[in-house]
Formats: structure tokens, C-alpha cells, sequence
């Protein structure tokens, strides 16, 4: 699973130590055990699944005391892991394991947040992701918003259509970007465009569009347009996107608008501080 | 220059359209224009040289108003940059090069506020980064910190030589840890150590390091230890490290302190908003 | 664009010739200039986008009198393409060119004549191709399915979610099964469900699945449980699949069959015989 | 062994499953055991030793009945191989483990069909396989010729010398192709020269060629070749190939006839039908 | 040609300078020019062809006034070749561009002056390389012993047959291990088989060994056995190898010894030494 | 450790017997020991480290009876090692396995022998390697000298920062050469210029150089400078090179002399003799 992703992380950490790491060589084949602390408040941890298969390319063993997507809540410094294996291999994964958690942790909490505030005004508008991602590391990231409990989205282009701005200004408008799409497009696959007014909502579910998404609508515009996409066709997935920040997703929530996807779930990224240390 | 950060990019767009971008498809072989778009003040911009190599693996041709490193200033968007091409090439780099844009030229912003702030002070200090990277993209991050006025620090584990408290805790002290390391170590390279007291400080001069790194100092008691490590030796380089934040580090700022490094500069990453669009 | 696939046939011709091709050495540095012939009636070309990039890697330029899709149709020996550069690098690709034109072209031929044979029937139902490939070329196939005129089906698993008799026995059944899935898809995706029996297909729909395969079924058998699934929800996809031949598949042509998938066009390949002959 | 052939094999499954399965993800972590099952009439197994390395990396346990080159003669399904492991590392490589044994398998049994009836003539001429391949799998499929009890003939362009007649015209003759090539080749390896005419195929045997290819010969006028050439220096060997079926290679079997080679062997693939289910 | 050999050297570069070069970072983006200059007697230079490609990929455009094989014959200095490009790409090929013709240029140098000497005493034995090269470099030799006029031998484990003592004991013997080998071997192969007794030999010529390799014998023994060898059948090619110095091998020239391999020509390399200055 | 250095090995053997090694065919699945075997004078071993992390990818067991760096002194072949594992995997990387050994300890011995005879004229003057290395291969070359007892020098471009006569003529002298640099420079860095006069020298250290090279300077010469600088600033590291051979060496041995670095060490191998034996 993520093999690409853990392929990253391990390339990662062989570029970095990539001739000798002088500062650990005479700690060559000398056992040592660590352990991963962490002391935060109403954090989600993520990275788990991912850090274990990096550890065993480095012949570490690695036991943990909590599960991806679970919340940690402490005050003090509590142990997440056991880490044991060769004291210069723990010492050249050390600062990317704890980088990984950090970041990935970072991202889990916050959708995790998001997730959490959107429940409790009891409409079943999600959270999600956008492709605003750290090149690179996009996919940490998405694997972080799942744990968080976030949708996804798509998770490259590839693997799903969405038709933006760009696109329907180069084919020239949104039905002759339907219909070319249509010509190569599986049935497996939806189709999502990308729309600035109510009429080119309507346009594009008229050719077909399984998902609209509302770009930089004000809460208000998003809601009345979303009721009429629903009351046209309530099969259609309505996304609301652009602009949308911390004080005002909640404004979205509504019985009509299915998604709310922002980019500061992968862009504004807090830091968890995880620590290693040696077990003496 | 870069070839890995190089192909680190390109590789990220190849994966992102992989199969084919079935929303594209239809505009293969068609040739386009497209501007890359800017508003904001007081940003640094960073990675146009990293984006226009990646650009040319994709056959797009790439004119650049402005210099890594420059700083840009405008109230309204203004063109950064016009790009030539396949249609269907230039839609599938189109986030991953607005990606780069944002992330690194955030990361080159901040790092030139503090700098610029560390040089109002009058004194010498200088800002740097640590190794509190985002794993996979830290050198995207580290070149970002250049083009920002900032000093990189080490940029892997094997360039520079460095004894972290967990080095000393399993070699047994800041004697027997220099002791070893000066037996493989060539003469091209320094020996940083942290230090948690100013016994250990004047323990690891005593043993020829050229590097003496304050981890977790208030700031009076690191100029203090500073004061006494110049007094003693004044080749050796005095940097302050560990828990210091935008609103603390310019208490650092002092003759006897070469560096204050910070992990804010590549983890609390300032997302710049860069867009990107057909010229018609 | 198939940057993989771009890739794959270059290092095929690479590893082909990986040390000295001793039988072409000595014409290194000669320019030559070599046609590509073909006799056949009624076939579908296949792979020309493909090999065009290929042969930029080997400085050979191409000219191409055809496009990818197009029907050849002769009775003698005509030149689809001609190409110039090293005879050396003419003389490592010849082989790897043709047997990429030869299997492609088999294979859109192929679902072009089932495609054309379908739309004789006048009903909409469409053939696609299923995941029956040829591993390391699945995604050459895929696009010769395209060039066809066929649907390729879901490109990848991580693609697209399709639930299998397998998964169902793991799962405990469809409603676990979905509601597993649900959990983590994202709303950019599909859920298809193969089924066996009309109560499984019944029972998918409840669940919210939005494509059904109906595995192994009689073609009266099919049509009746395409109606009954089209009856209750007629934005419902239903597929047919399983020991479907040559001579059996137009028979499952129906109103409420929109597609029929078979391994026959990826695994019956018809090699298309192309050849390469030195212009003088 | 076979170590790219298995490496292919690995990137395919990693490529199919490159983010998440999400069809099986919830089935992570989950133990499983799967038999491979199979129904055919003689059929010559083959991809066991590649799919057994395969396997591994996926941590799968596998324990197969049977052995690369073994018969299969069952009229109900009859279980190959049982596997043990991760139910998601099980579901994601389920259909490029089949579909590799069925084209393998396919392959080796139309070799050990030819190769038993040549024998059964009583001749000594051998069956085997061309540069006719797939591209990127062409070294599979050689395997499973070796499987089937064929001559995998040269296994790369690198591996032996063959000059053809794109070679001859661009020398400028039979004379100073040879003459050219020894200038380089080793000691090690023999010279083949593909010839149209009797008059080529002795000028070759006068400039020391190995083995003498009669491209396109009717089988008549191939014994007759073979027999002058073989009159002059029994030590040759002598090759037919071109345009031979299934229904013409038998007129080919001769005394003074060494090798049918044919691409038939690996362009008419005839794929056998393994399946994978759960052992509950 | 040579693609892996010329991938070497270019990640070879672009791993000496992976982050940046800071010595260079300044000329970045300024053209120079460079002259590549020699001084030496009686040398074969070697790596022409290779260093043009590598050269390519840094946008460096070069002019050789010199061929692979040509040997240079000079008391000054004398300008091999000019390169012109961006200065930071030239100052980072610099090194890798100098020492590769360095040691190519020796090996070619000495294959020469053996094939040279062997020449002069009239008989008909060649010079060849063996297996005993420089791990990862392997094929660079081969080119230069190729350049240098010697024999390359065998290129890979794969390419060719060879049996050697350990290969005879696992066997049991002589015959069972050829007729292991003539199993699965293509009729486009040959069979060598080394041997430490002239027993050894006549039971390899019996069940068809190609080549026979005498290992470690005298000279006179040698001559002796290679006269049995060709008494018996003429077309059987004779090789000595082991122990073979430069101050022995001319002994070992004889009508029946076809060749003499020694691991010297690429195990005991003169440096000839190559420099690169800027042109003002 | 070295992780790309074991890949290189481990890649290199993959290529040599990339399809099958048809010699060593028969003998798969055969269980065998093999002994490594040595006979010398005053061998340091080097390699072992690398070559157990190769073999494990071959599932082959190693014991080493040795440590890198450790004095081998027979003058009868004594065993090094015993290798167990499957007989074609042995058979397959044997001559690799022999050929790390045989050069890695070559390098070793000599960088010993002039380490050990400059210890002995009881100055503190150290021996260092140069960039003068092969090629691919460098890096298993300085793993060498540091077995040896050698300095390594750095390892490379990125490493640390060396201003030569190519940068001086670009900058356009010393002074412009040392400020550019510092631009960009990380205080972890030192900076080393080379030099060809004793004013150079002066001037290199008025802007800050830490280590001078003295290029191509006579012994006296060397001494006479050497004094110069150290009066002036006695924590300046002062290198010799250029031109230093066997015999010549010694006689910059000085208190003010820290390093003589040569390419000889790297390029003027002695191939020592390993050899590798079935254990009946």
C-alpha cells in the first residue's frame, strides 16, 4: 500500500546519509532501541502504516502504541513507538520519521477539525481536499486528509475529469468540452465542471456533468444555485470551492451543497512536534 | 543545476497525468498560451529557475519577467511569466508549477522578512534553516531559503557532521563521540556540536569543535555562553537553535551569535497564491 | 502524454542494444533513411503518437501519412511512414517500432469491428475491454482500445472501485462490502459491484452502487435483470461480462445493456504485419 | 533470475495499485488465503518461478503443485497453488499473476505442440522462437518458449550478430558485411546472415558465417538450400523462417534443416483461463 | 550505443553535484569555453564517443579533433578538443569528462601495444580481455580494450557460455555439465569450457565444446595441447588465460592458440593524464 | 550504509546475468558453499561491509573471517569467507564479488603503505585521496582509503567547496572568487583554494580560505610557503598536490604541511588476487 509513497521516504533518507553520515559511522552495528514522544493536545496521528514499512527497509523494528487516525491528547510527554535495530540506521531515519509524523499529523488534525465542526451543524456537507498540494508529497497529504477523515478528492488527473476554467475556455465553451470529453471518457468515470455562474451550472448538468463545482461563490450564491441543481436533477453532486478559509467554511453547510474543498487542509500546514530519544 | 529537484518535478506531473488526462485529451496538438499570474505584496518569488527547466522536458517555452531572489510588490495581478506550448502540456503542469510557485516563494518571503529584520538589529547574526524539512521536498525548501537571503544550514546528512544529544548519549559524551568522528573525517569538514550547558560547550571546544550549537537557550543565558565561548576561542561559530519563534528571535540578535536557526522557515509555510491562464 | 508507455518502449530498445549492437556498428554515423510498409485490408492503425516520441529519444525523425485510428485499406504494400536519422539507431528500432504497430494495430482493429457490429444492431450498448491485459502493456492495449473506438474500461484499481465476487466473500456480503468502501471513496468516484444473480444486483442498487456487472449470464438472462435494474433506477450503468465471444456478443445487445466487456480484444491479439525496409 | 522479468512484474502490480486499492482497503491488515485453479486440456504450465519472486515482495506466501514445464491435463478445475498472506496484497496482485500464467502457459503449450510434432517426424530440427514479440514482455515470453521445450533463439540484439537485409543494402553486400562485423565481434560469437537467394547463402558461407537463415524459402527450395550448404560445410547451421503457419512448418522438418523459427510462437497468443478464489 | 554507460557517467555528474556546486554557483548562467589538452607519447585515446553524449545532456557543445582508436603522439601539449557552454555545467563535467578519458585511454593504450606485439611475431593470436574488470565500469573497458584493437570477449554472464571449474564440480564432471547447458542453450551460442588438463580438453571437444580455454598452463604445455586440440578438429577455437603477464604472453603466440586473455589490460591501468583549461 | 554503493554492485550483477546465466542454468535450486580464498603479503581487506549487503540480496549467507581494514600476511591461500546459498546465485556473483575485493584492498593496502611510512617520519603530515577516481566508482574508492587509514578529501562537489584555477580565471581572481562564493555558502562550509604562488596563498587568506592548496609546488618550495601561511594564521590547513609520486612523497612531510593529497592512490591500482571455491 503507498508504494510509491513509502519509496519516497525511504529514497528520501538514503539520499540523505548518501555516502557516510560521519556523525553516527563509528555507531555502526552497536544495538539501540529509541522511542518517538509526543506531547500535543487533541491531535490526530498519521504516517503509521507508512513509517513502519520505511523502518523495515532499514531492518528496524518497530512497535506502536497507537493507530493512524487516532486522537492523542496529552500534556505531557507520552511514548508513541519503540523503535530498535542498528544505532546508525535509527540515527539516519531519525529527523524524516519525525518530519513525516509531524506533517502528517499536522494535516489529520486539521481536517479532522474541519470534519468535526461540519457534523455538528448536522448538514452532511464533507470536507475535501484539493489538488493545492505540495508537489511531491500530494500524496502524504491525501493519505494525512483520509486519516483526518476528509474526502480525498481525486487524487491525480488521470484518475478522474474535471473541466475548469482553462479547459472550457480552450474548447471553446462548456458543451464542446462535454461532448469531446465523451468520446474518450470510461463509463466508469464521472465528470466534474468547474462553474463561475448559475447558468453555466445549468449548462453543464444539461450535458451530462455528475458533479458541479461552485467556484468563488459567496455562501449565499452557493446555496441558492446548489438548490437549483438539486431541484433540476438531485443526483447531482454539488462542490463548493475558492476562497474558502477557516472562518468561513461553516457558512456552506447545507442540505444542498455536498462539498466544501479547500486547499489550507494541504497548504497551511501545523507542525506537531515529535521527538526521538535514545532508551538508555 | 537541481537535476534531482528537476526531476522530482517532472516526475510528480508524469505520475499526475500518467495515463492520460482524459479532460486534456481533446486539446492535444494544439497550441496555446498561457501567463502565469501574481498578486501580492512584499513577496520574494522563488523556483522560476527549477519551473523552467522542468517546463522544457515538456516542450514549453518559457519567457520569465522576473529573477529568482526579486522581490515583487503589486496591489493587482501582474504577469509573471508567458508560457508556450501543447495545450494539453501546459494543462497538466499548470498546478504542479503554481504549486512550486506559492510553497517555495513563501518559504524565500519569510525567510527574507527575517532576515531583514535580523539586519535592522545592526548586528551580524544571521538566520538559517534546520533540518525540520518536508521530507522528499527539503532541498526544493533549502533553495527556496537561498533565494530568500537565508543560510541553507547542512543540506544532507553526510555533507556536514553534526552531534546531536542522542550521538552523545550512545558514544558515551562529547569526548569519546569527537574522539571517534575525527577518525574518518576528512579535513575538508567541520564538527558541530549541540549543547544543552555551557560545560558542555566549553567540553566540546576543548576537543576542537568548530561549531557549538545552543539548543533550547533563553536568549540571555545563550549570549551569555556565547560571550564566553568567543572569549575563549573566537574562530569558533556560535549558533542559537531550538523553540525560537517569529516574535522571540531578534532577542537573539548579538556579537557573539553567528546564527540563529529556525525550523519556521520550512514548516509554518506561507502558501502565495499564484494563477495561471489561457492568453486568448 | 503515456509517458510510462513512451518510456517502456525506450528501454526495451535500449536494453535490446545495451551494450553494442555488433551487427549495425559498423553503419554508426551513416544517415539512412528507412520506410515502414504495410498490406492489409480494413485495419485500424494503432501507436503512431507512441512511437513518434520514441524515436525523438533515438534523433530519428518521422513523417507519418496516417493517424492514429484511421482505416488502412490495400491490397499491395504502401508506406505509412518514413523515417531518417543514424542507420544504427534506425537499425535497433526497426524491430521493437513494428512489433509495437503490429500488436496495437491488432488490437484496435479488433474493437473497431466489434464496435461497428454493435452500432449495426442500432442499440447503444458499447463494448469495452476489461482487465484481461497483457502485464507491462495493459496500458499500450488500452489505448489501442481507444484508437478503436472502444472503452477502455477503468485504467488502473486505483482508478476506479470495483467489487468482486472475491471481495464480497472477504467482506461478508455487498452491504459490508459498500459500506466498507464508502468510508474512504472519495465523491469523484464510482462504485461497481459484480454480480451473479438478479438478488445481488437488486441488493447493490439499494446500496448505492452506481454500475452493475453481471458476471457469466445467459444473454436472455442478462437482458431480463437489465430491465428489472433499469425499472427501478434508470441512471443505474449496466455492464455485462464473462465468456462473452466473438460469436456470442451481439446477442447481449439490448436497451438496457449500455456496455459489454471482453478479454477478447486485449488477449486474442491479431499481429499486424508490418515491415521496414532501407530507402536507397 | 529473470531478475527484470520479476522487477516488471512488481512495477505492474505497484503501477495498478499506485495510491490505494479502495475496493480492498478496508480489508488491510486482514489474513487470507487464496488457490489458484485451473481447467484445461494439455497444457504446458509456465510463470511459476517468476510469479514465486513476484510474491515475495508482496509478502505472500505462495506453495505451487506443480513445475515450469509440467503438464496440465484436467477436465475440472483442479487447484495450481495455494497463497497465503495480506487480503489486500492478495487482492491487488490476483489479476497479473493470472494473467501472466495464462499467457505464459499459452505460449509454452503452442511451443511444446510444434516441438512435439517435429519430433514426432524424426528429424532432428528444432522449433524456435523470432524477435516477433511484445515489446517490454518479449523476454517473458521467451522464458515460456524455453518452457515449452523451444529454442529461445537470440535474446537481444546485443546478445548475437544476425545480418539482415536492411544490414546487407546499407553495407553494401554480404562481403563487406562480414568483413566489417569481424572487425569487431568476439571470439564468442557467431554470424548469422539472413539470405533470399541460394547465391547469398554460399557467398556467406565463403566469408565464414555461422549460421545461414533462409528467409521466405518455399519448403521445398529450403531443403534443397540447406542441402548444398550443408554438402560444403556440414558445421553450419541452417535456419528457415518467414511466412511459416501452423499448417506449413511439418513440410520444413529435415535432415539438413537445423531450425524452423517463427513468430507465431509469440504473436498468436492463446490465452488460458487461470482463476483465483478465496479459500474460506 | 552504450546507453547504460552513458547514463553512468551522467549520473555520475549529476550525483557529484547534487545539491549545488558552490564553487560554481556564481557562473551560473555564463558561457565559456574550454579546451581539453594532452601531452603524452604513443597514446590510443579512448572515450570520444561516450563523452560527446554525456556532454549533450549538459547543453555542452563539443568539437574532437581526434577518433576513438587514433593514437596520439605528442611532446606538448595539444588541444584534443573544445567544449562551449554554460561555465557552471562545464566546471561540474570537468573532472568526470578528464579522469573517464584517462582511464579509458590507458586501457585502450595497453590493449595496443599487446595486439601491437602479437602482431609482429606473425602468428595469428589475438589479445582479449577477460571478466576480471572494475565492478560497475565493466563495459567502459570493454569499450576501450574495443578501441585499443584487443578482443572483448564475452560481454555479460548472459551472452555467452562459459564453463568454469566451479561450474564442472557442481556439474560432476565435464559431460554432465555440458549436457546441462546444451538443454536450454539457443543454437545461436557457443559453448567454452576451461580446462586445467589436456584430458580435460579432449573430453570437451567430444561432447562439443566451441572453445576450449587452457587455464594456467606453461606456455610449452600450451602449445602442446593446443596442437592436439586442432589435430583433432581445426574448428575448435583455443584460448589461454591465467597467470599471463606482460613480460610471458608473446611466448604463448602460436598457430594453434587463437587467443590470449589476461585480466592485466583491464585490471592494471596507466592513468594518462588529461587536463581542461578555460580559453580566455 | 553506502546505499547506493551496494546497489551499484548489486545492479552490476543483475546486468551480468540479466536474462539467464545459461551456463549456471542447471544448477538452480542446488544448494552450495563457497569459500573465498586469498594468498598475499601485507593485504588490508577492504570491501566486506559492502559485499555482505549485496549478497543478502541474493539470499546468500556470508561469514567473514575479516574486518575492513584489517592486515592479511600468508604466504598460503587461507580462507576469508564462507558463502552459502543457492548455487546460481553464488555462481552469478562470483567474479563481482571478487573484483570489489581485489581492487577495494589494492586501494586499501597502498593508501596504508604511504600512511604508514609518513607516520614514520614521526611529522603529523596525512595522506589524502584526490577527485582523480573512476569514474561510477569513486566512491568505493574513498570507502577504500578510509579503510586504509587515508583522508578521503571530499567526497564531492556538493560536499564542500574548493576554488581551483579554472574558477580564479572565471571570477577573475581570488578575491571576486572567495566574495561570490560567500554569498551563497553555509557557515557548516569551509572554503579550500587552490594556489600556484605564495602570493596567491597570502591573498586567499587575507578573504578567509581555510584550507590552501599548493598546486604543483617543489618540496622546498612547499615548505617554504607552508611556513608562511601558518605564521601568519596557524589554523590554516595547508594541502600539497600535484605532481606527488611513490618516491617523491616523502619529502613533504612537515609540522607545516597537514595534508599531501594524490590521485595515485586512486588511479595506480594493484589488483589483488581473491579467488572463489566450491566447498565439496
Amino acid at each position: 500500500m503507498y508504494f510509491k509513497e513509502v519509496e519516497l521516504l525511504i529514497n528520501w533518507i538514503k539520499r540523505d546519509a548518501e555516502y557516510i553520515d560521519l556523525a553516527s559511522y563509528g555507531l555502526k552495528n552497536q544495538k539501540a532501541s529509541f522511542e518517538i514522544l509526543f506531547k500535543s493536545k487533541n491531535t490526530i496521528i498519521s504516517g503509521i502504516k507508512l513509517i513502519k514499512e520505511v523502518l523495515k527497509e532499514f531492518d528496524i523494528k518497530s512497535e506502536f502504541y497507537f493507530k493512524d487516525g487516532q486522537e492523542i491528547n496529552t500534556d505531557k510527554n507520552i511514548r508513541i513507538a519503540t523503535l530498535t535495530g542498528d544505532a546508525y540506521n535509527l540515527l539516519i531515519c531519525e529527523r524524516t520519521v519525525l518530519n513525516t509524523f509531524s506533517i502528517m499529523s499536522g494535516i489529520a488534525t486539521k481536517t479532522y477539525e474541519f470534519s468535526k465542526k461540519l457534523k455538528e451543524t448536522g448538514y452532511n456537507t464533507k470536507i475535501a481536499a484539493t489538488r493545492k498540494t505540495i508537489p511531491g508529497i500530494g500524496f502524504l497529504q491525501k493519505i494525512a486528509v483520509l486519516d483526518g477523515g476528509g474526502d480525498t478528492h481525486r487524487w491525480s488527473l488521470s484518475e478522474s475529469i474535471m473541466l475548469k476554467d482553462n479547459h472550457l475556455n480552450l474548447y471553446g465553451g462548456i458543451e464542446s468540452a462535454i461532448n469531446e470529453v465523451k468520446k474518450y471518457k470510461s463509463f466508469t468515470k464521472k465528470i466534474e465542471v468547474e462553474v463561475e455562474t448559475q447558468e453555466q451550472a445549468m449548462k453543464a448538468i444539461e450535458f451530462d456533468a455528475d458533479i458541479i463545482m461552485l467556484d468563488n461563490f459567496s455562501s449565499e450564491e452557493a446555496k441558492k444555485v446548489a438548490k437549483k441543481i438539486k431541484d433540476k436533477n438531485n443526483k447531482i453532486i454539488v462542490e463548493v470551492s475558492g476562497g474558502i478559509r477557516k472562518n468561513t467554511f461553516l457558512k456552506y453547510a447545507d442540505n444542498n451543497i455536498d462539498i466544501i474543498s479547500t486547499g489550507i487542509l494541504t497548504t497551511e500546514i501545523e507542525y506537531k512536534d515529535f521527538s526521538m530519544e535514545v532508551i538508555k
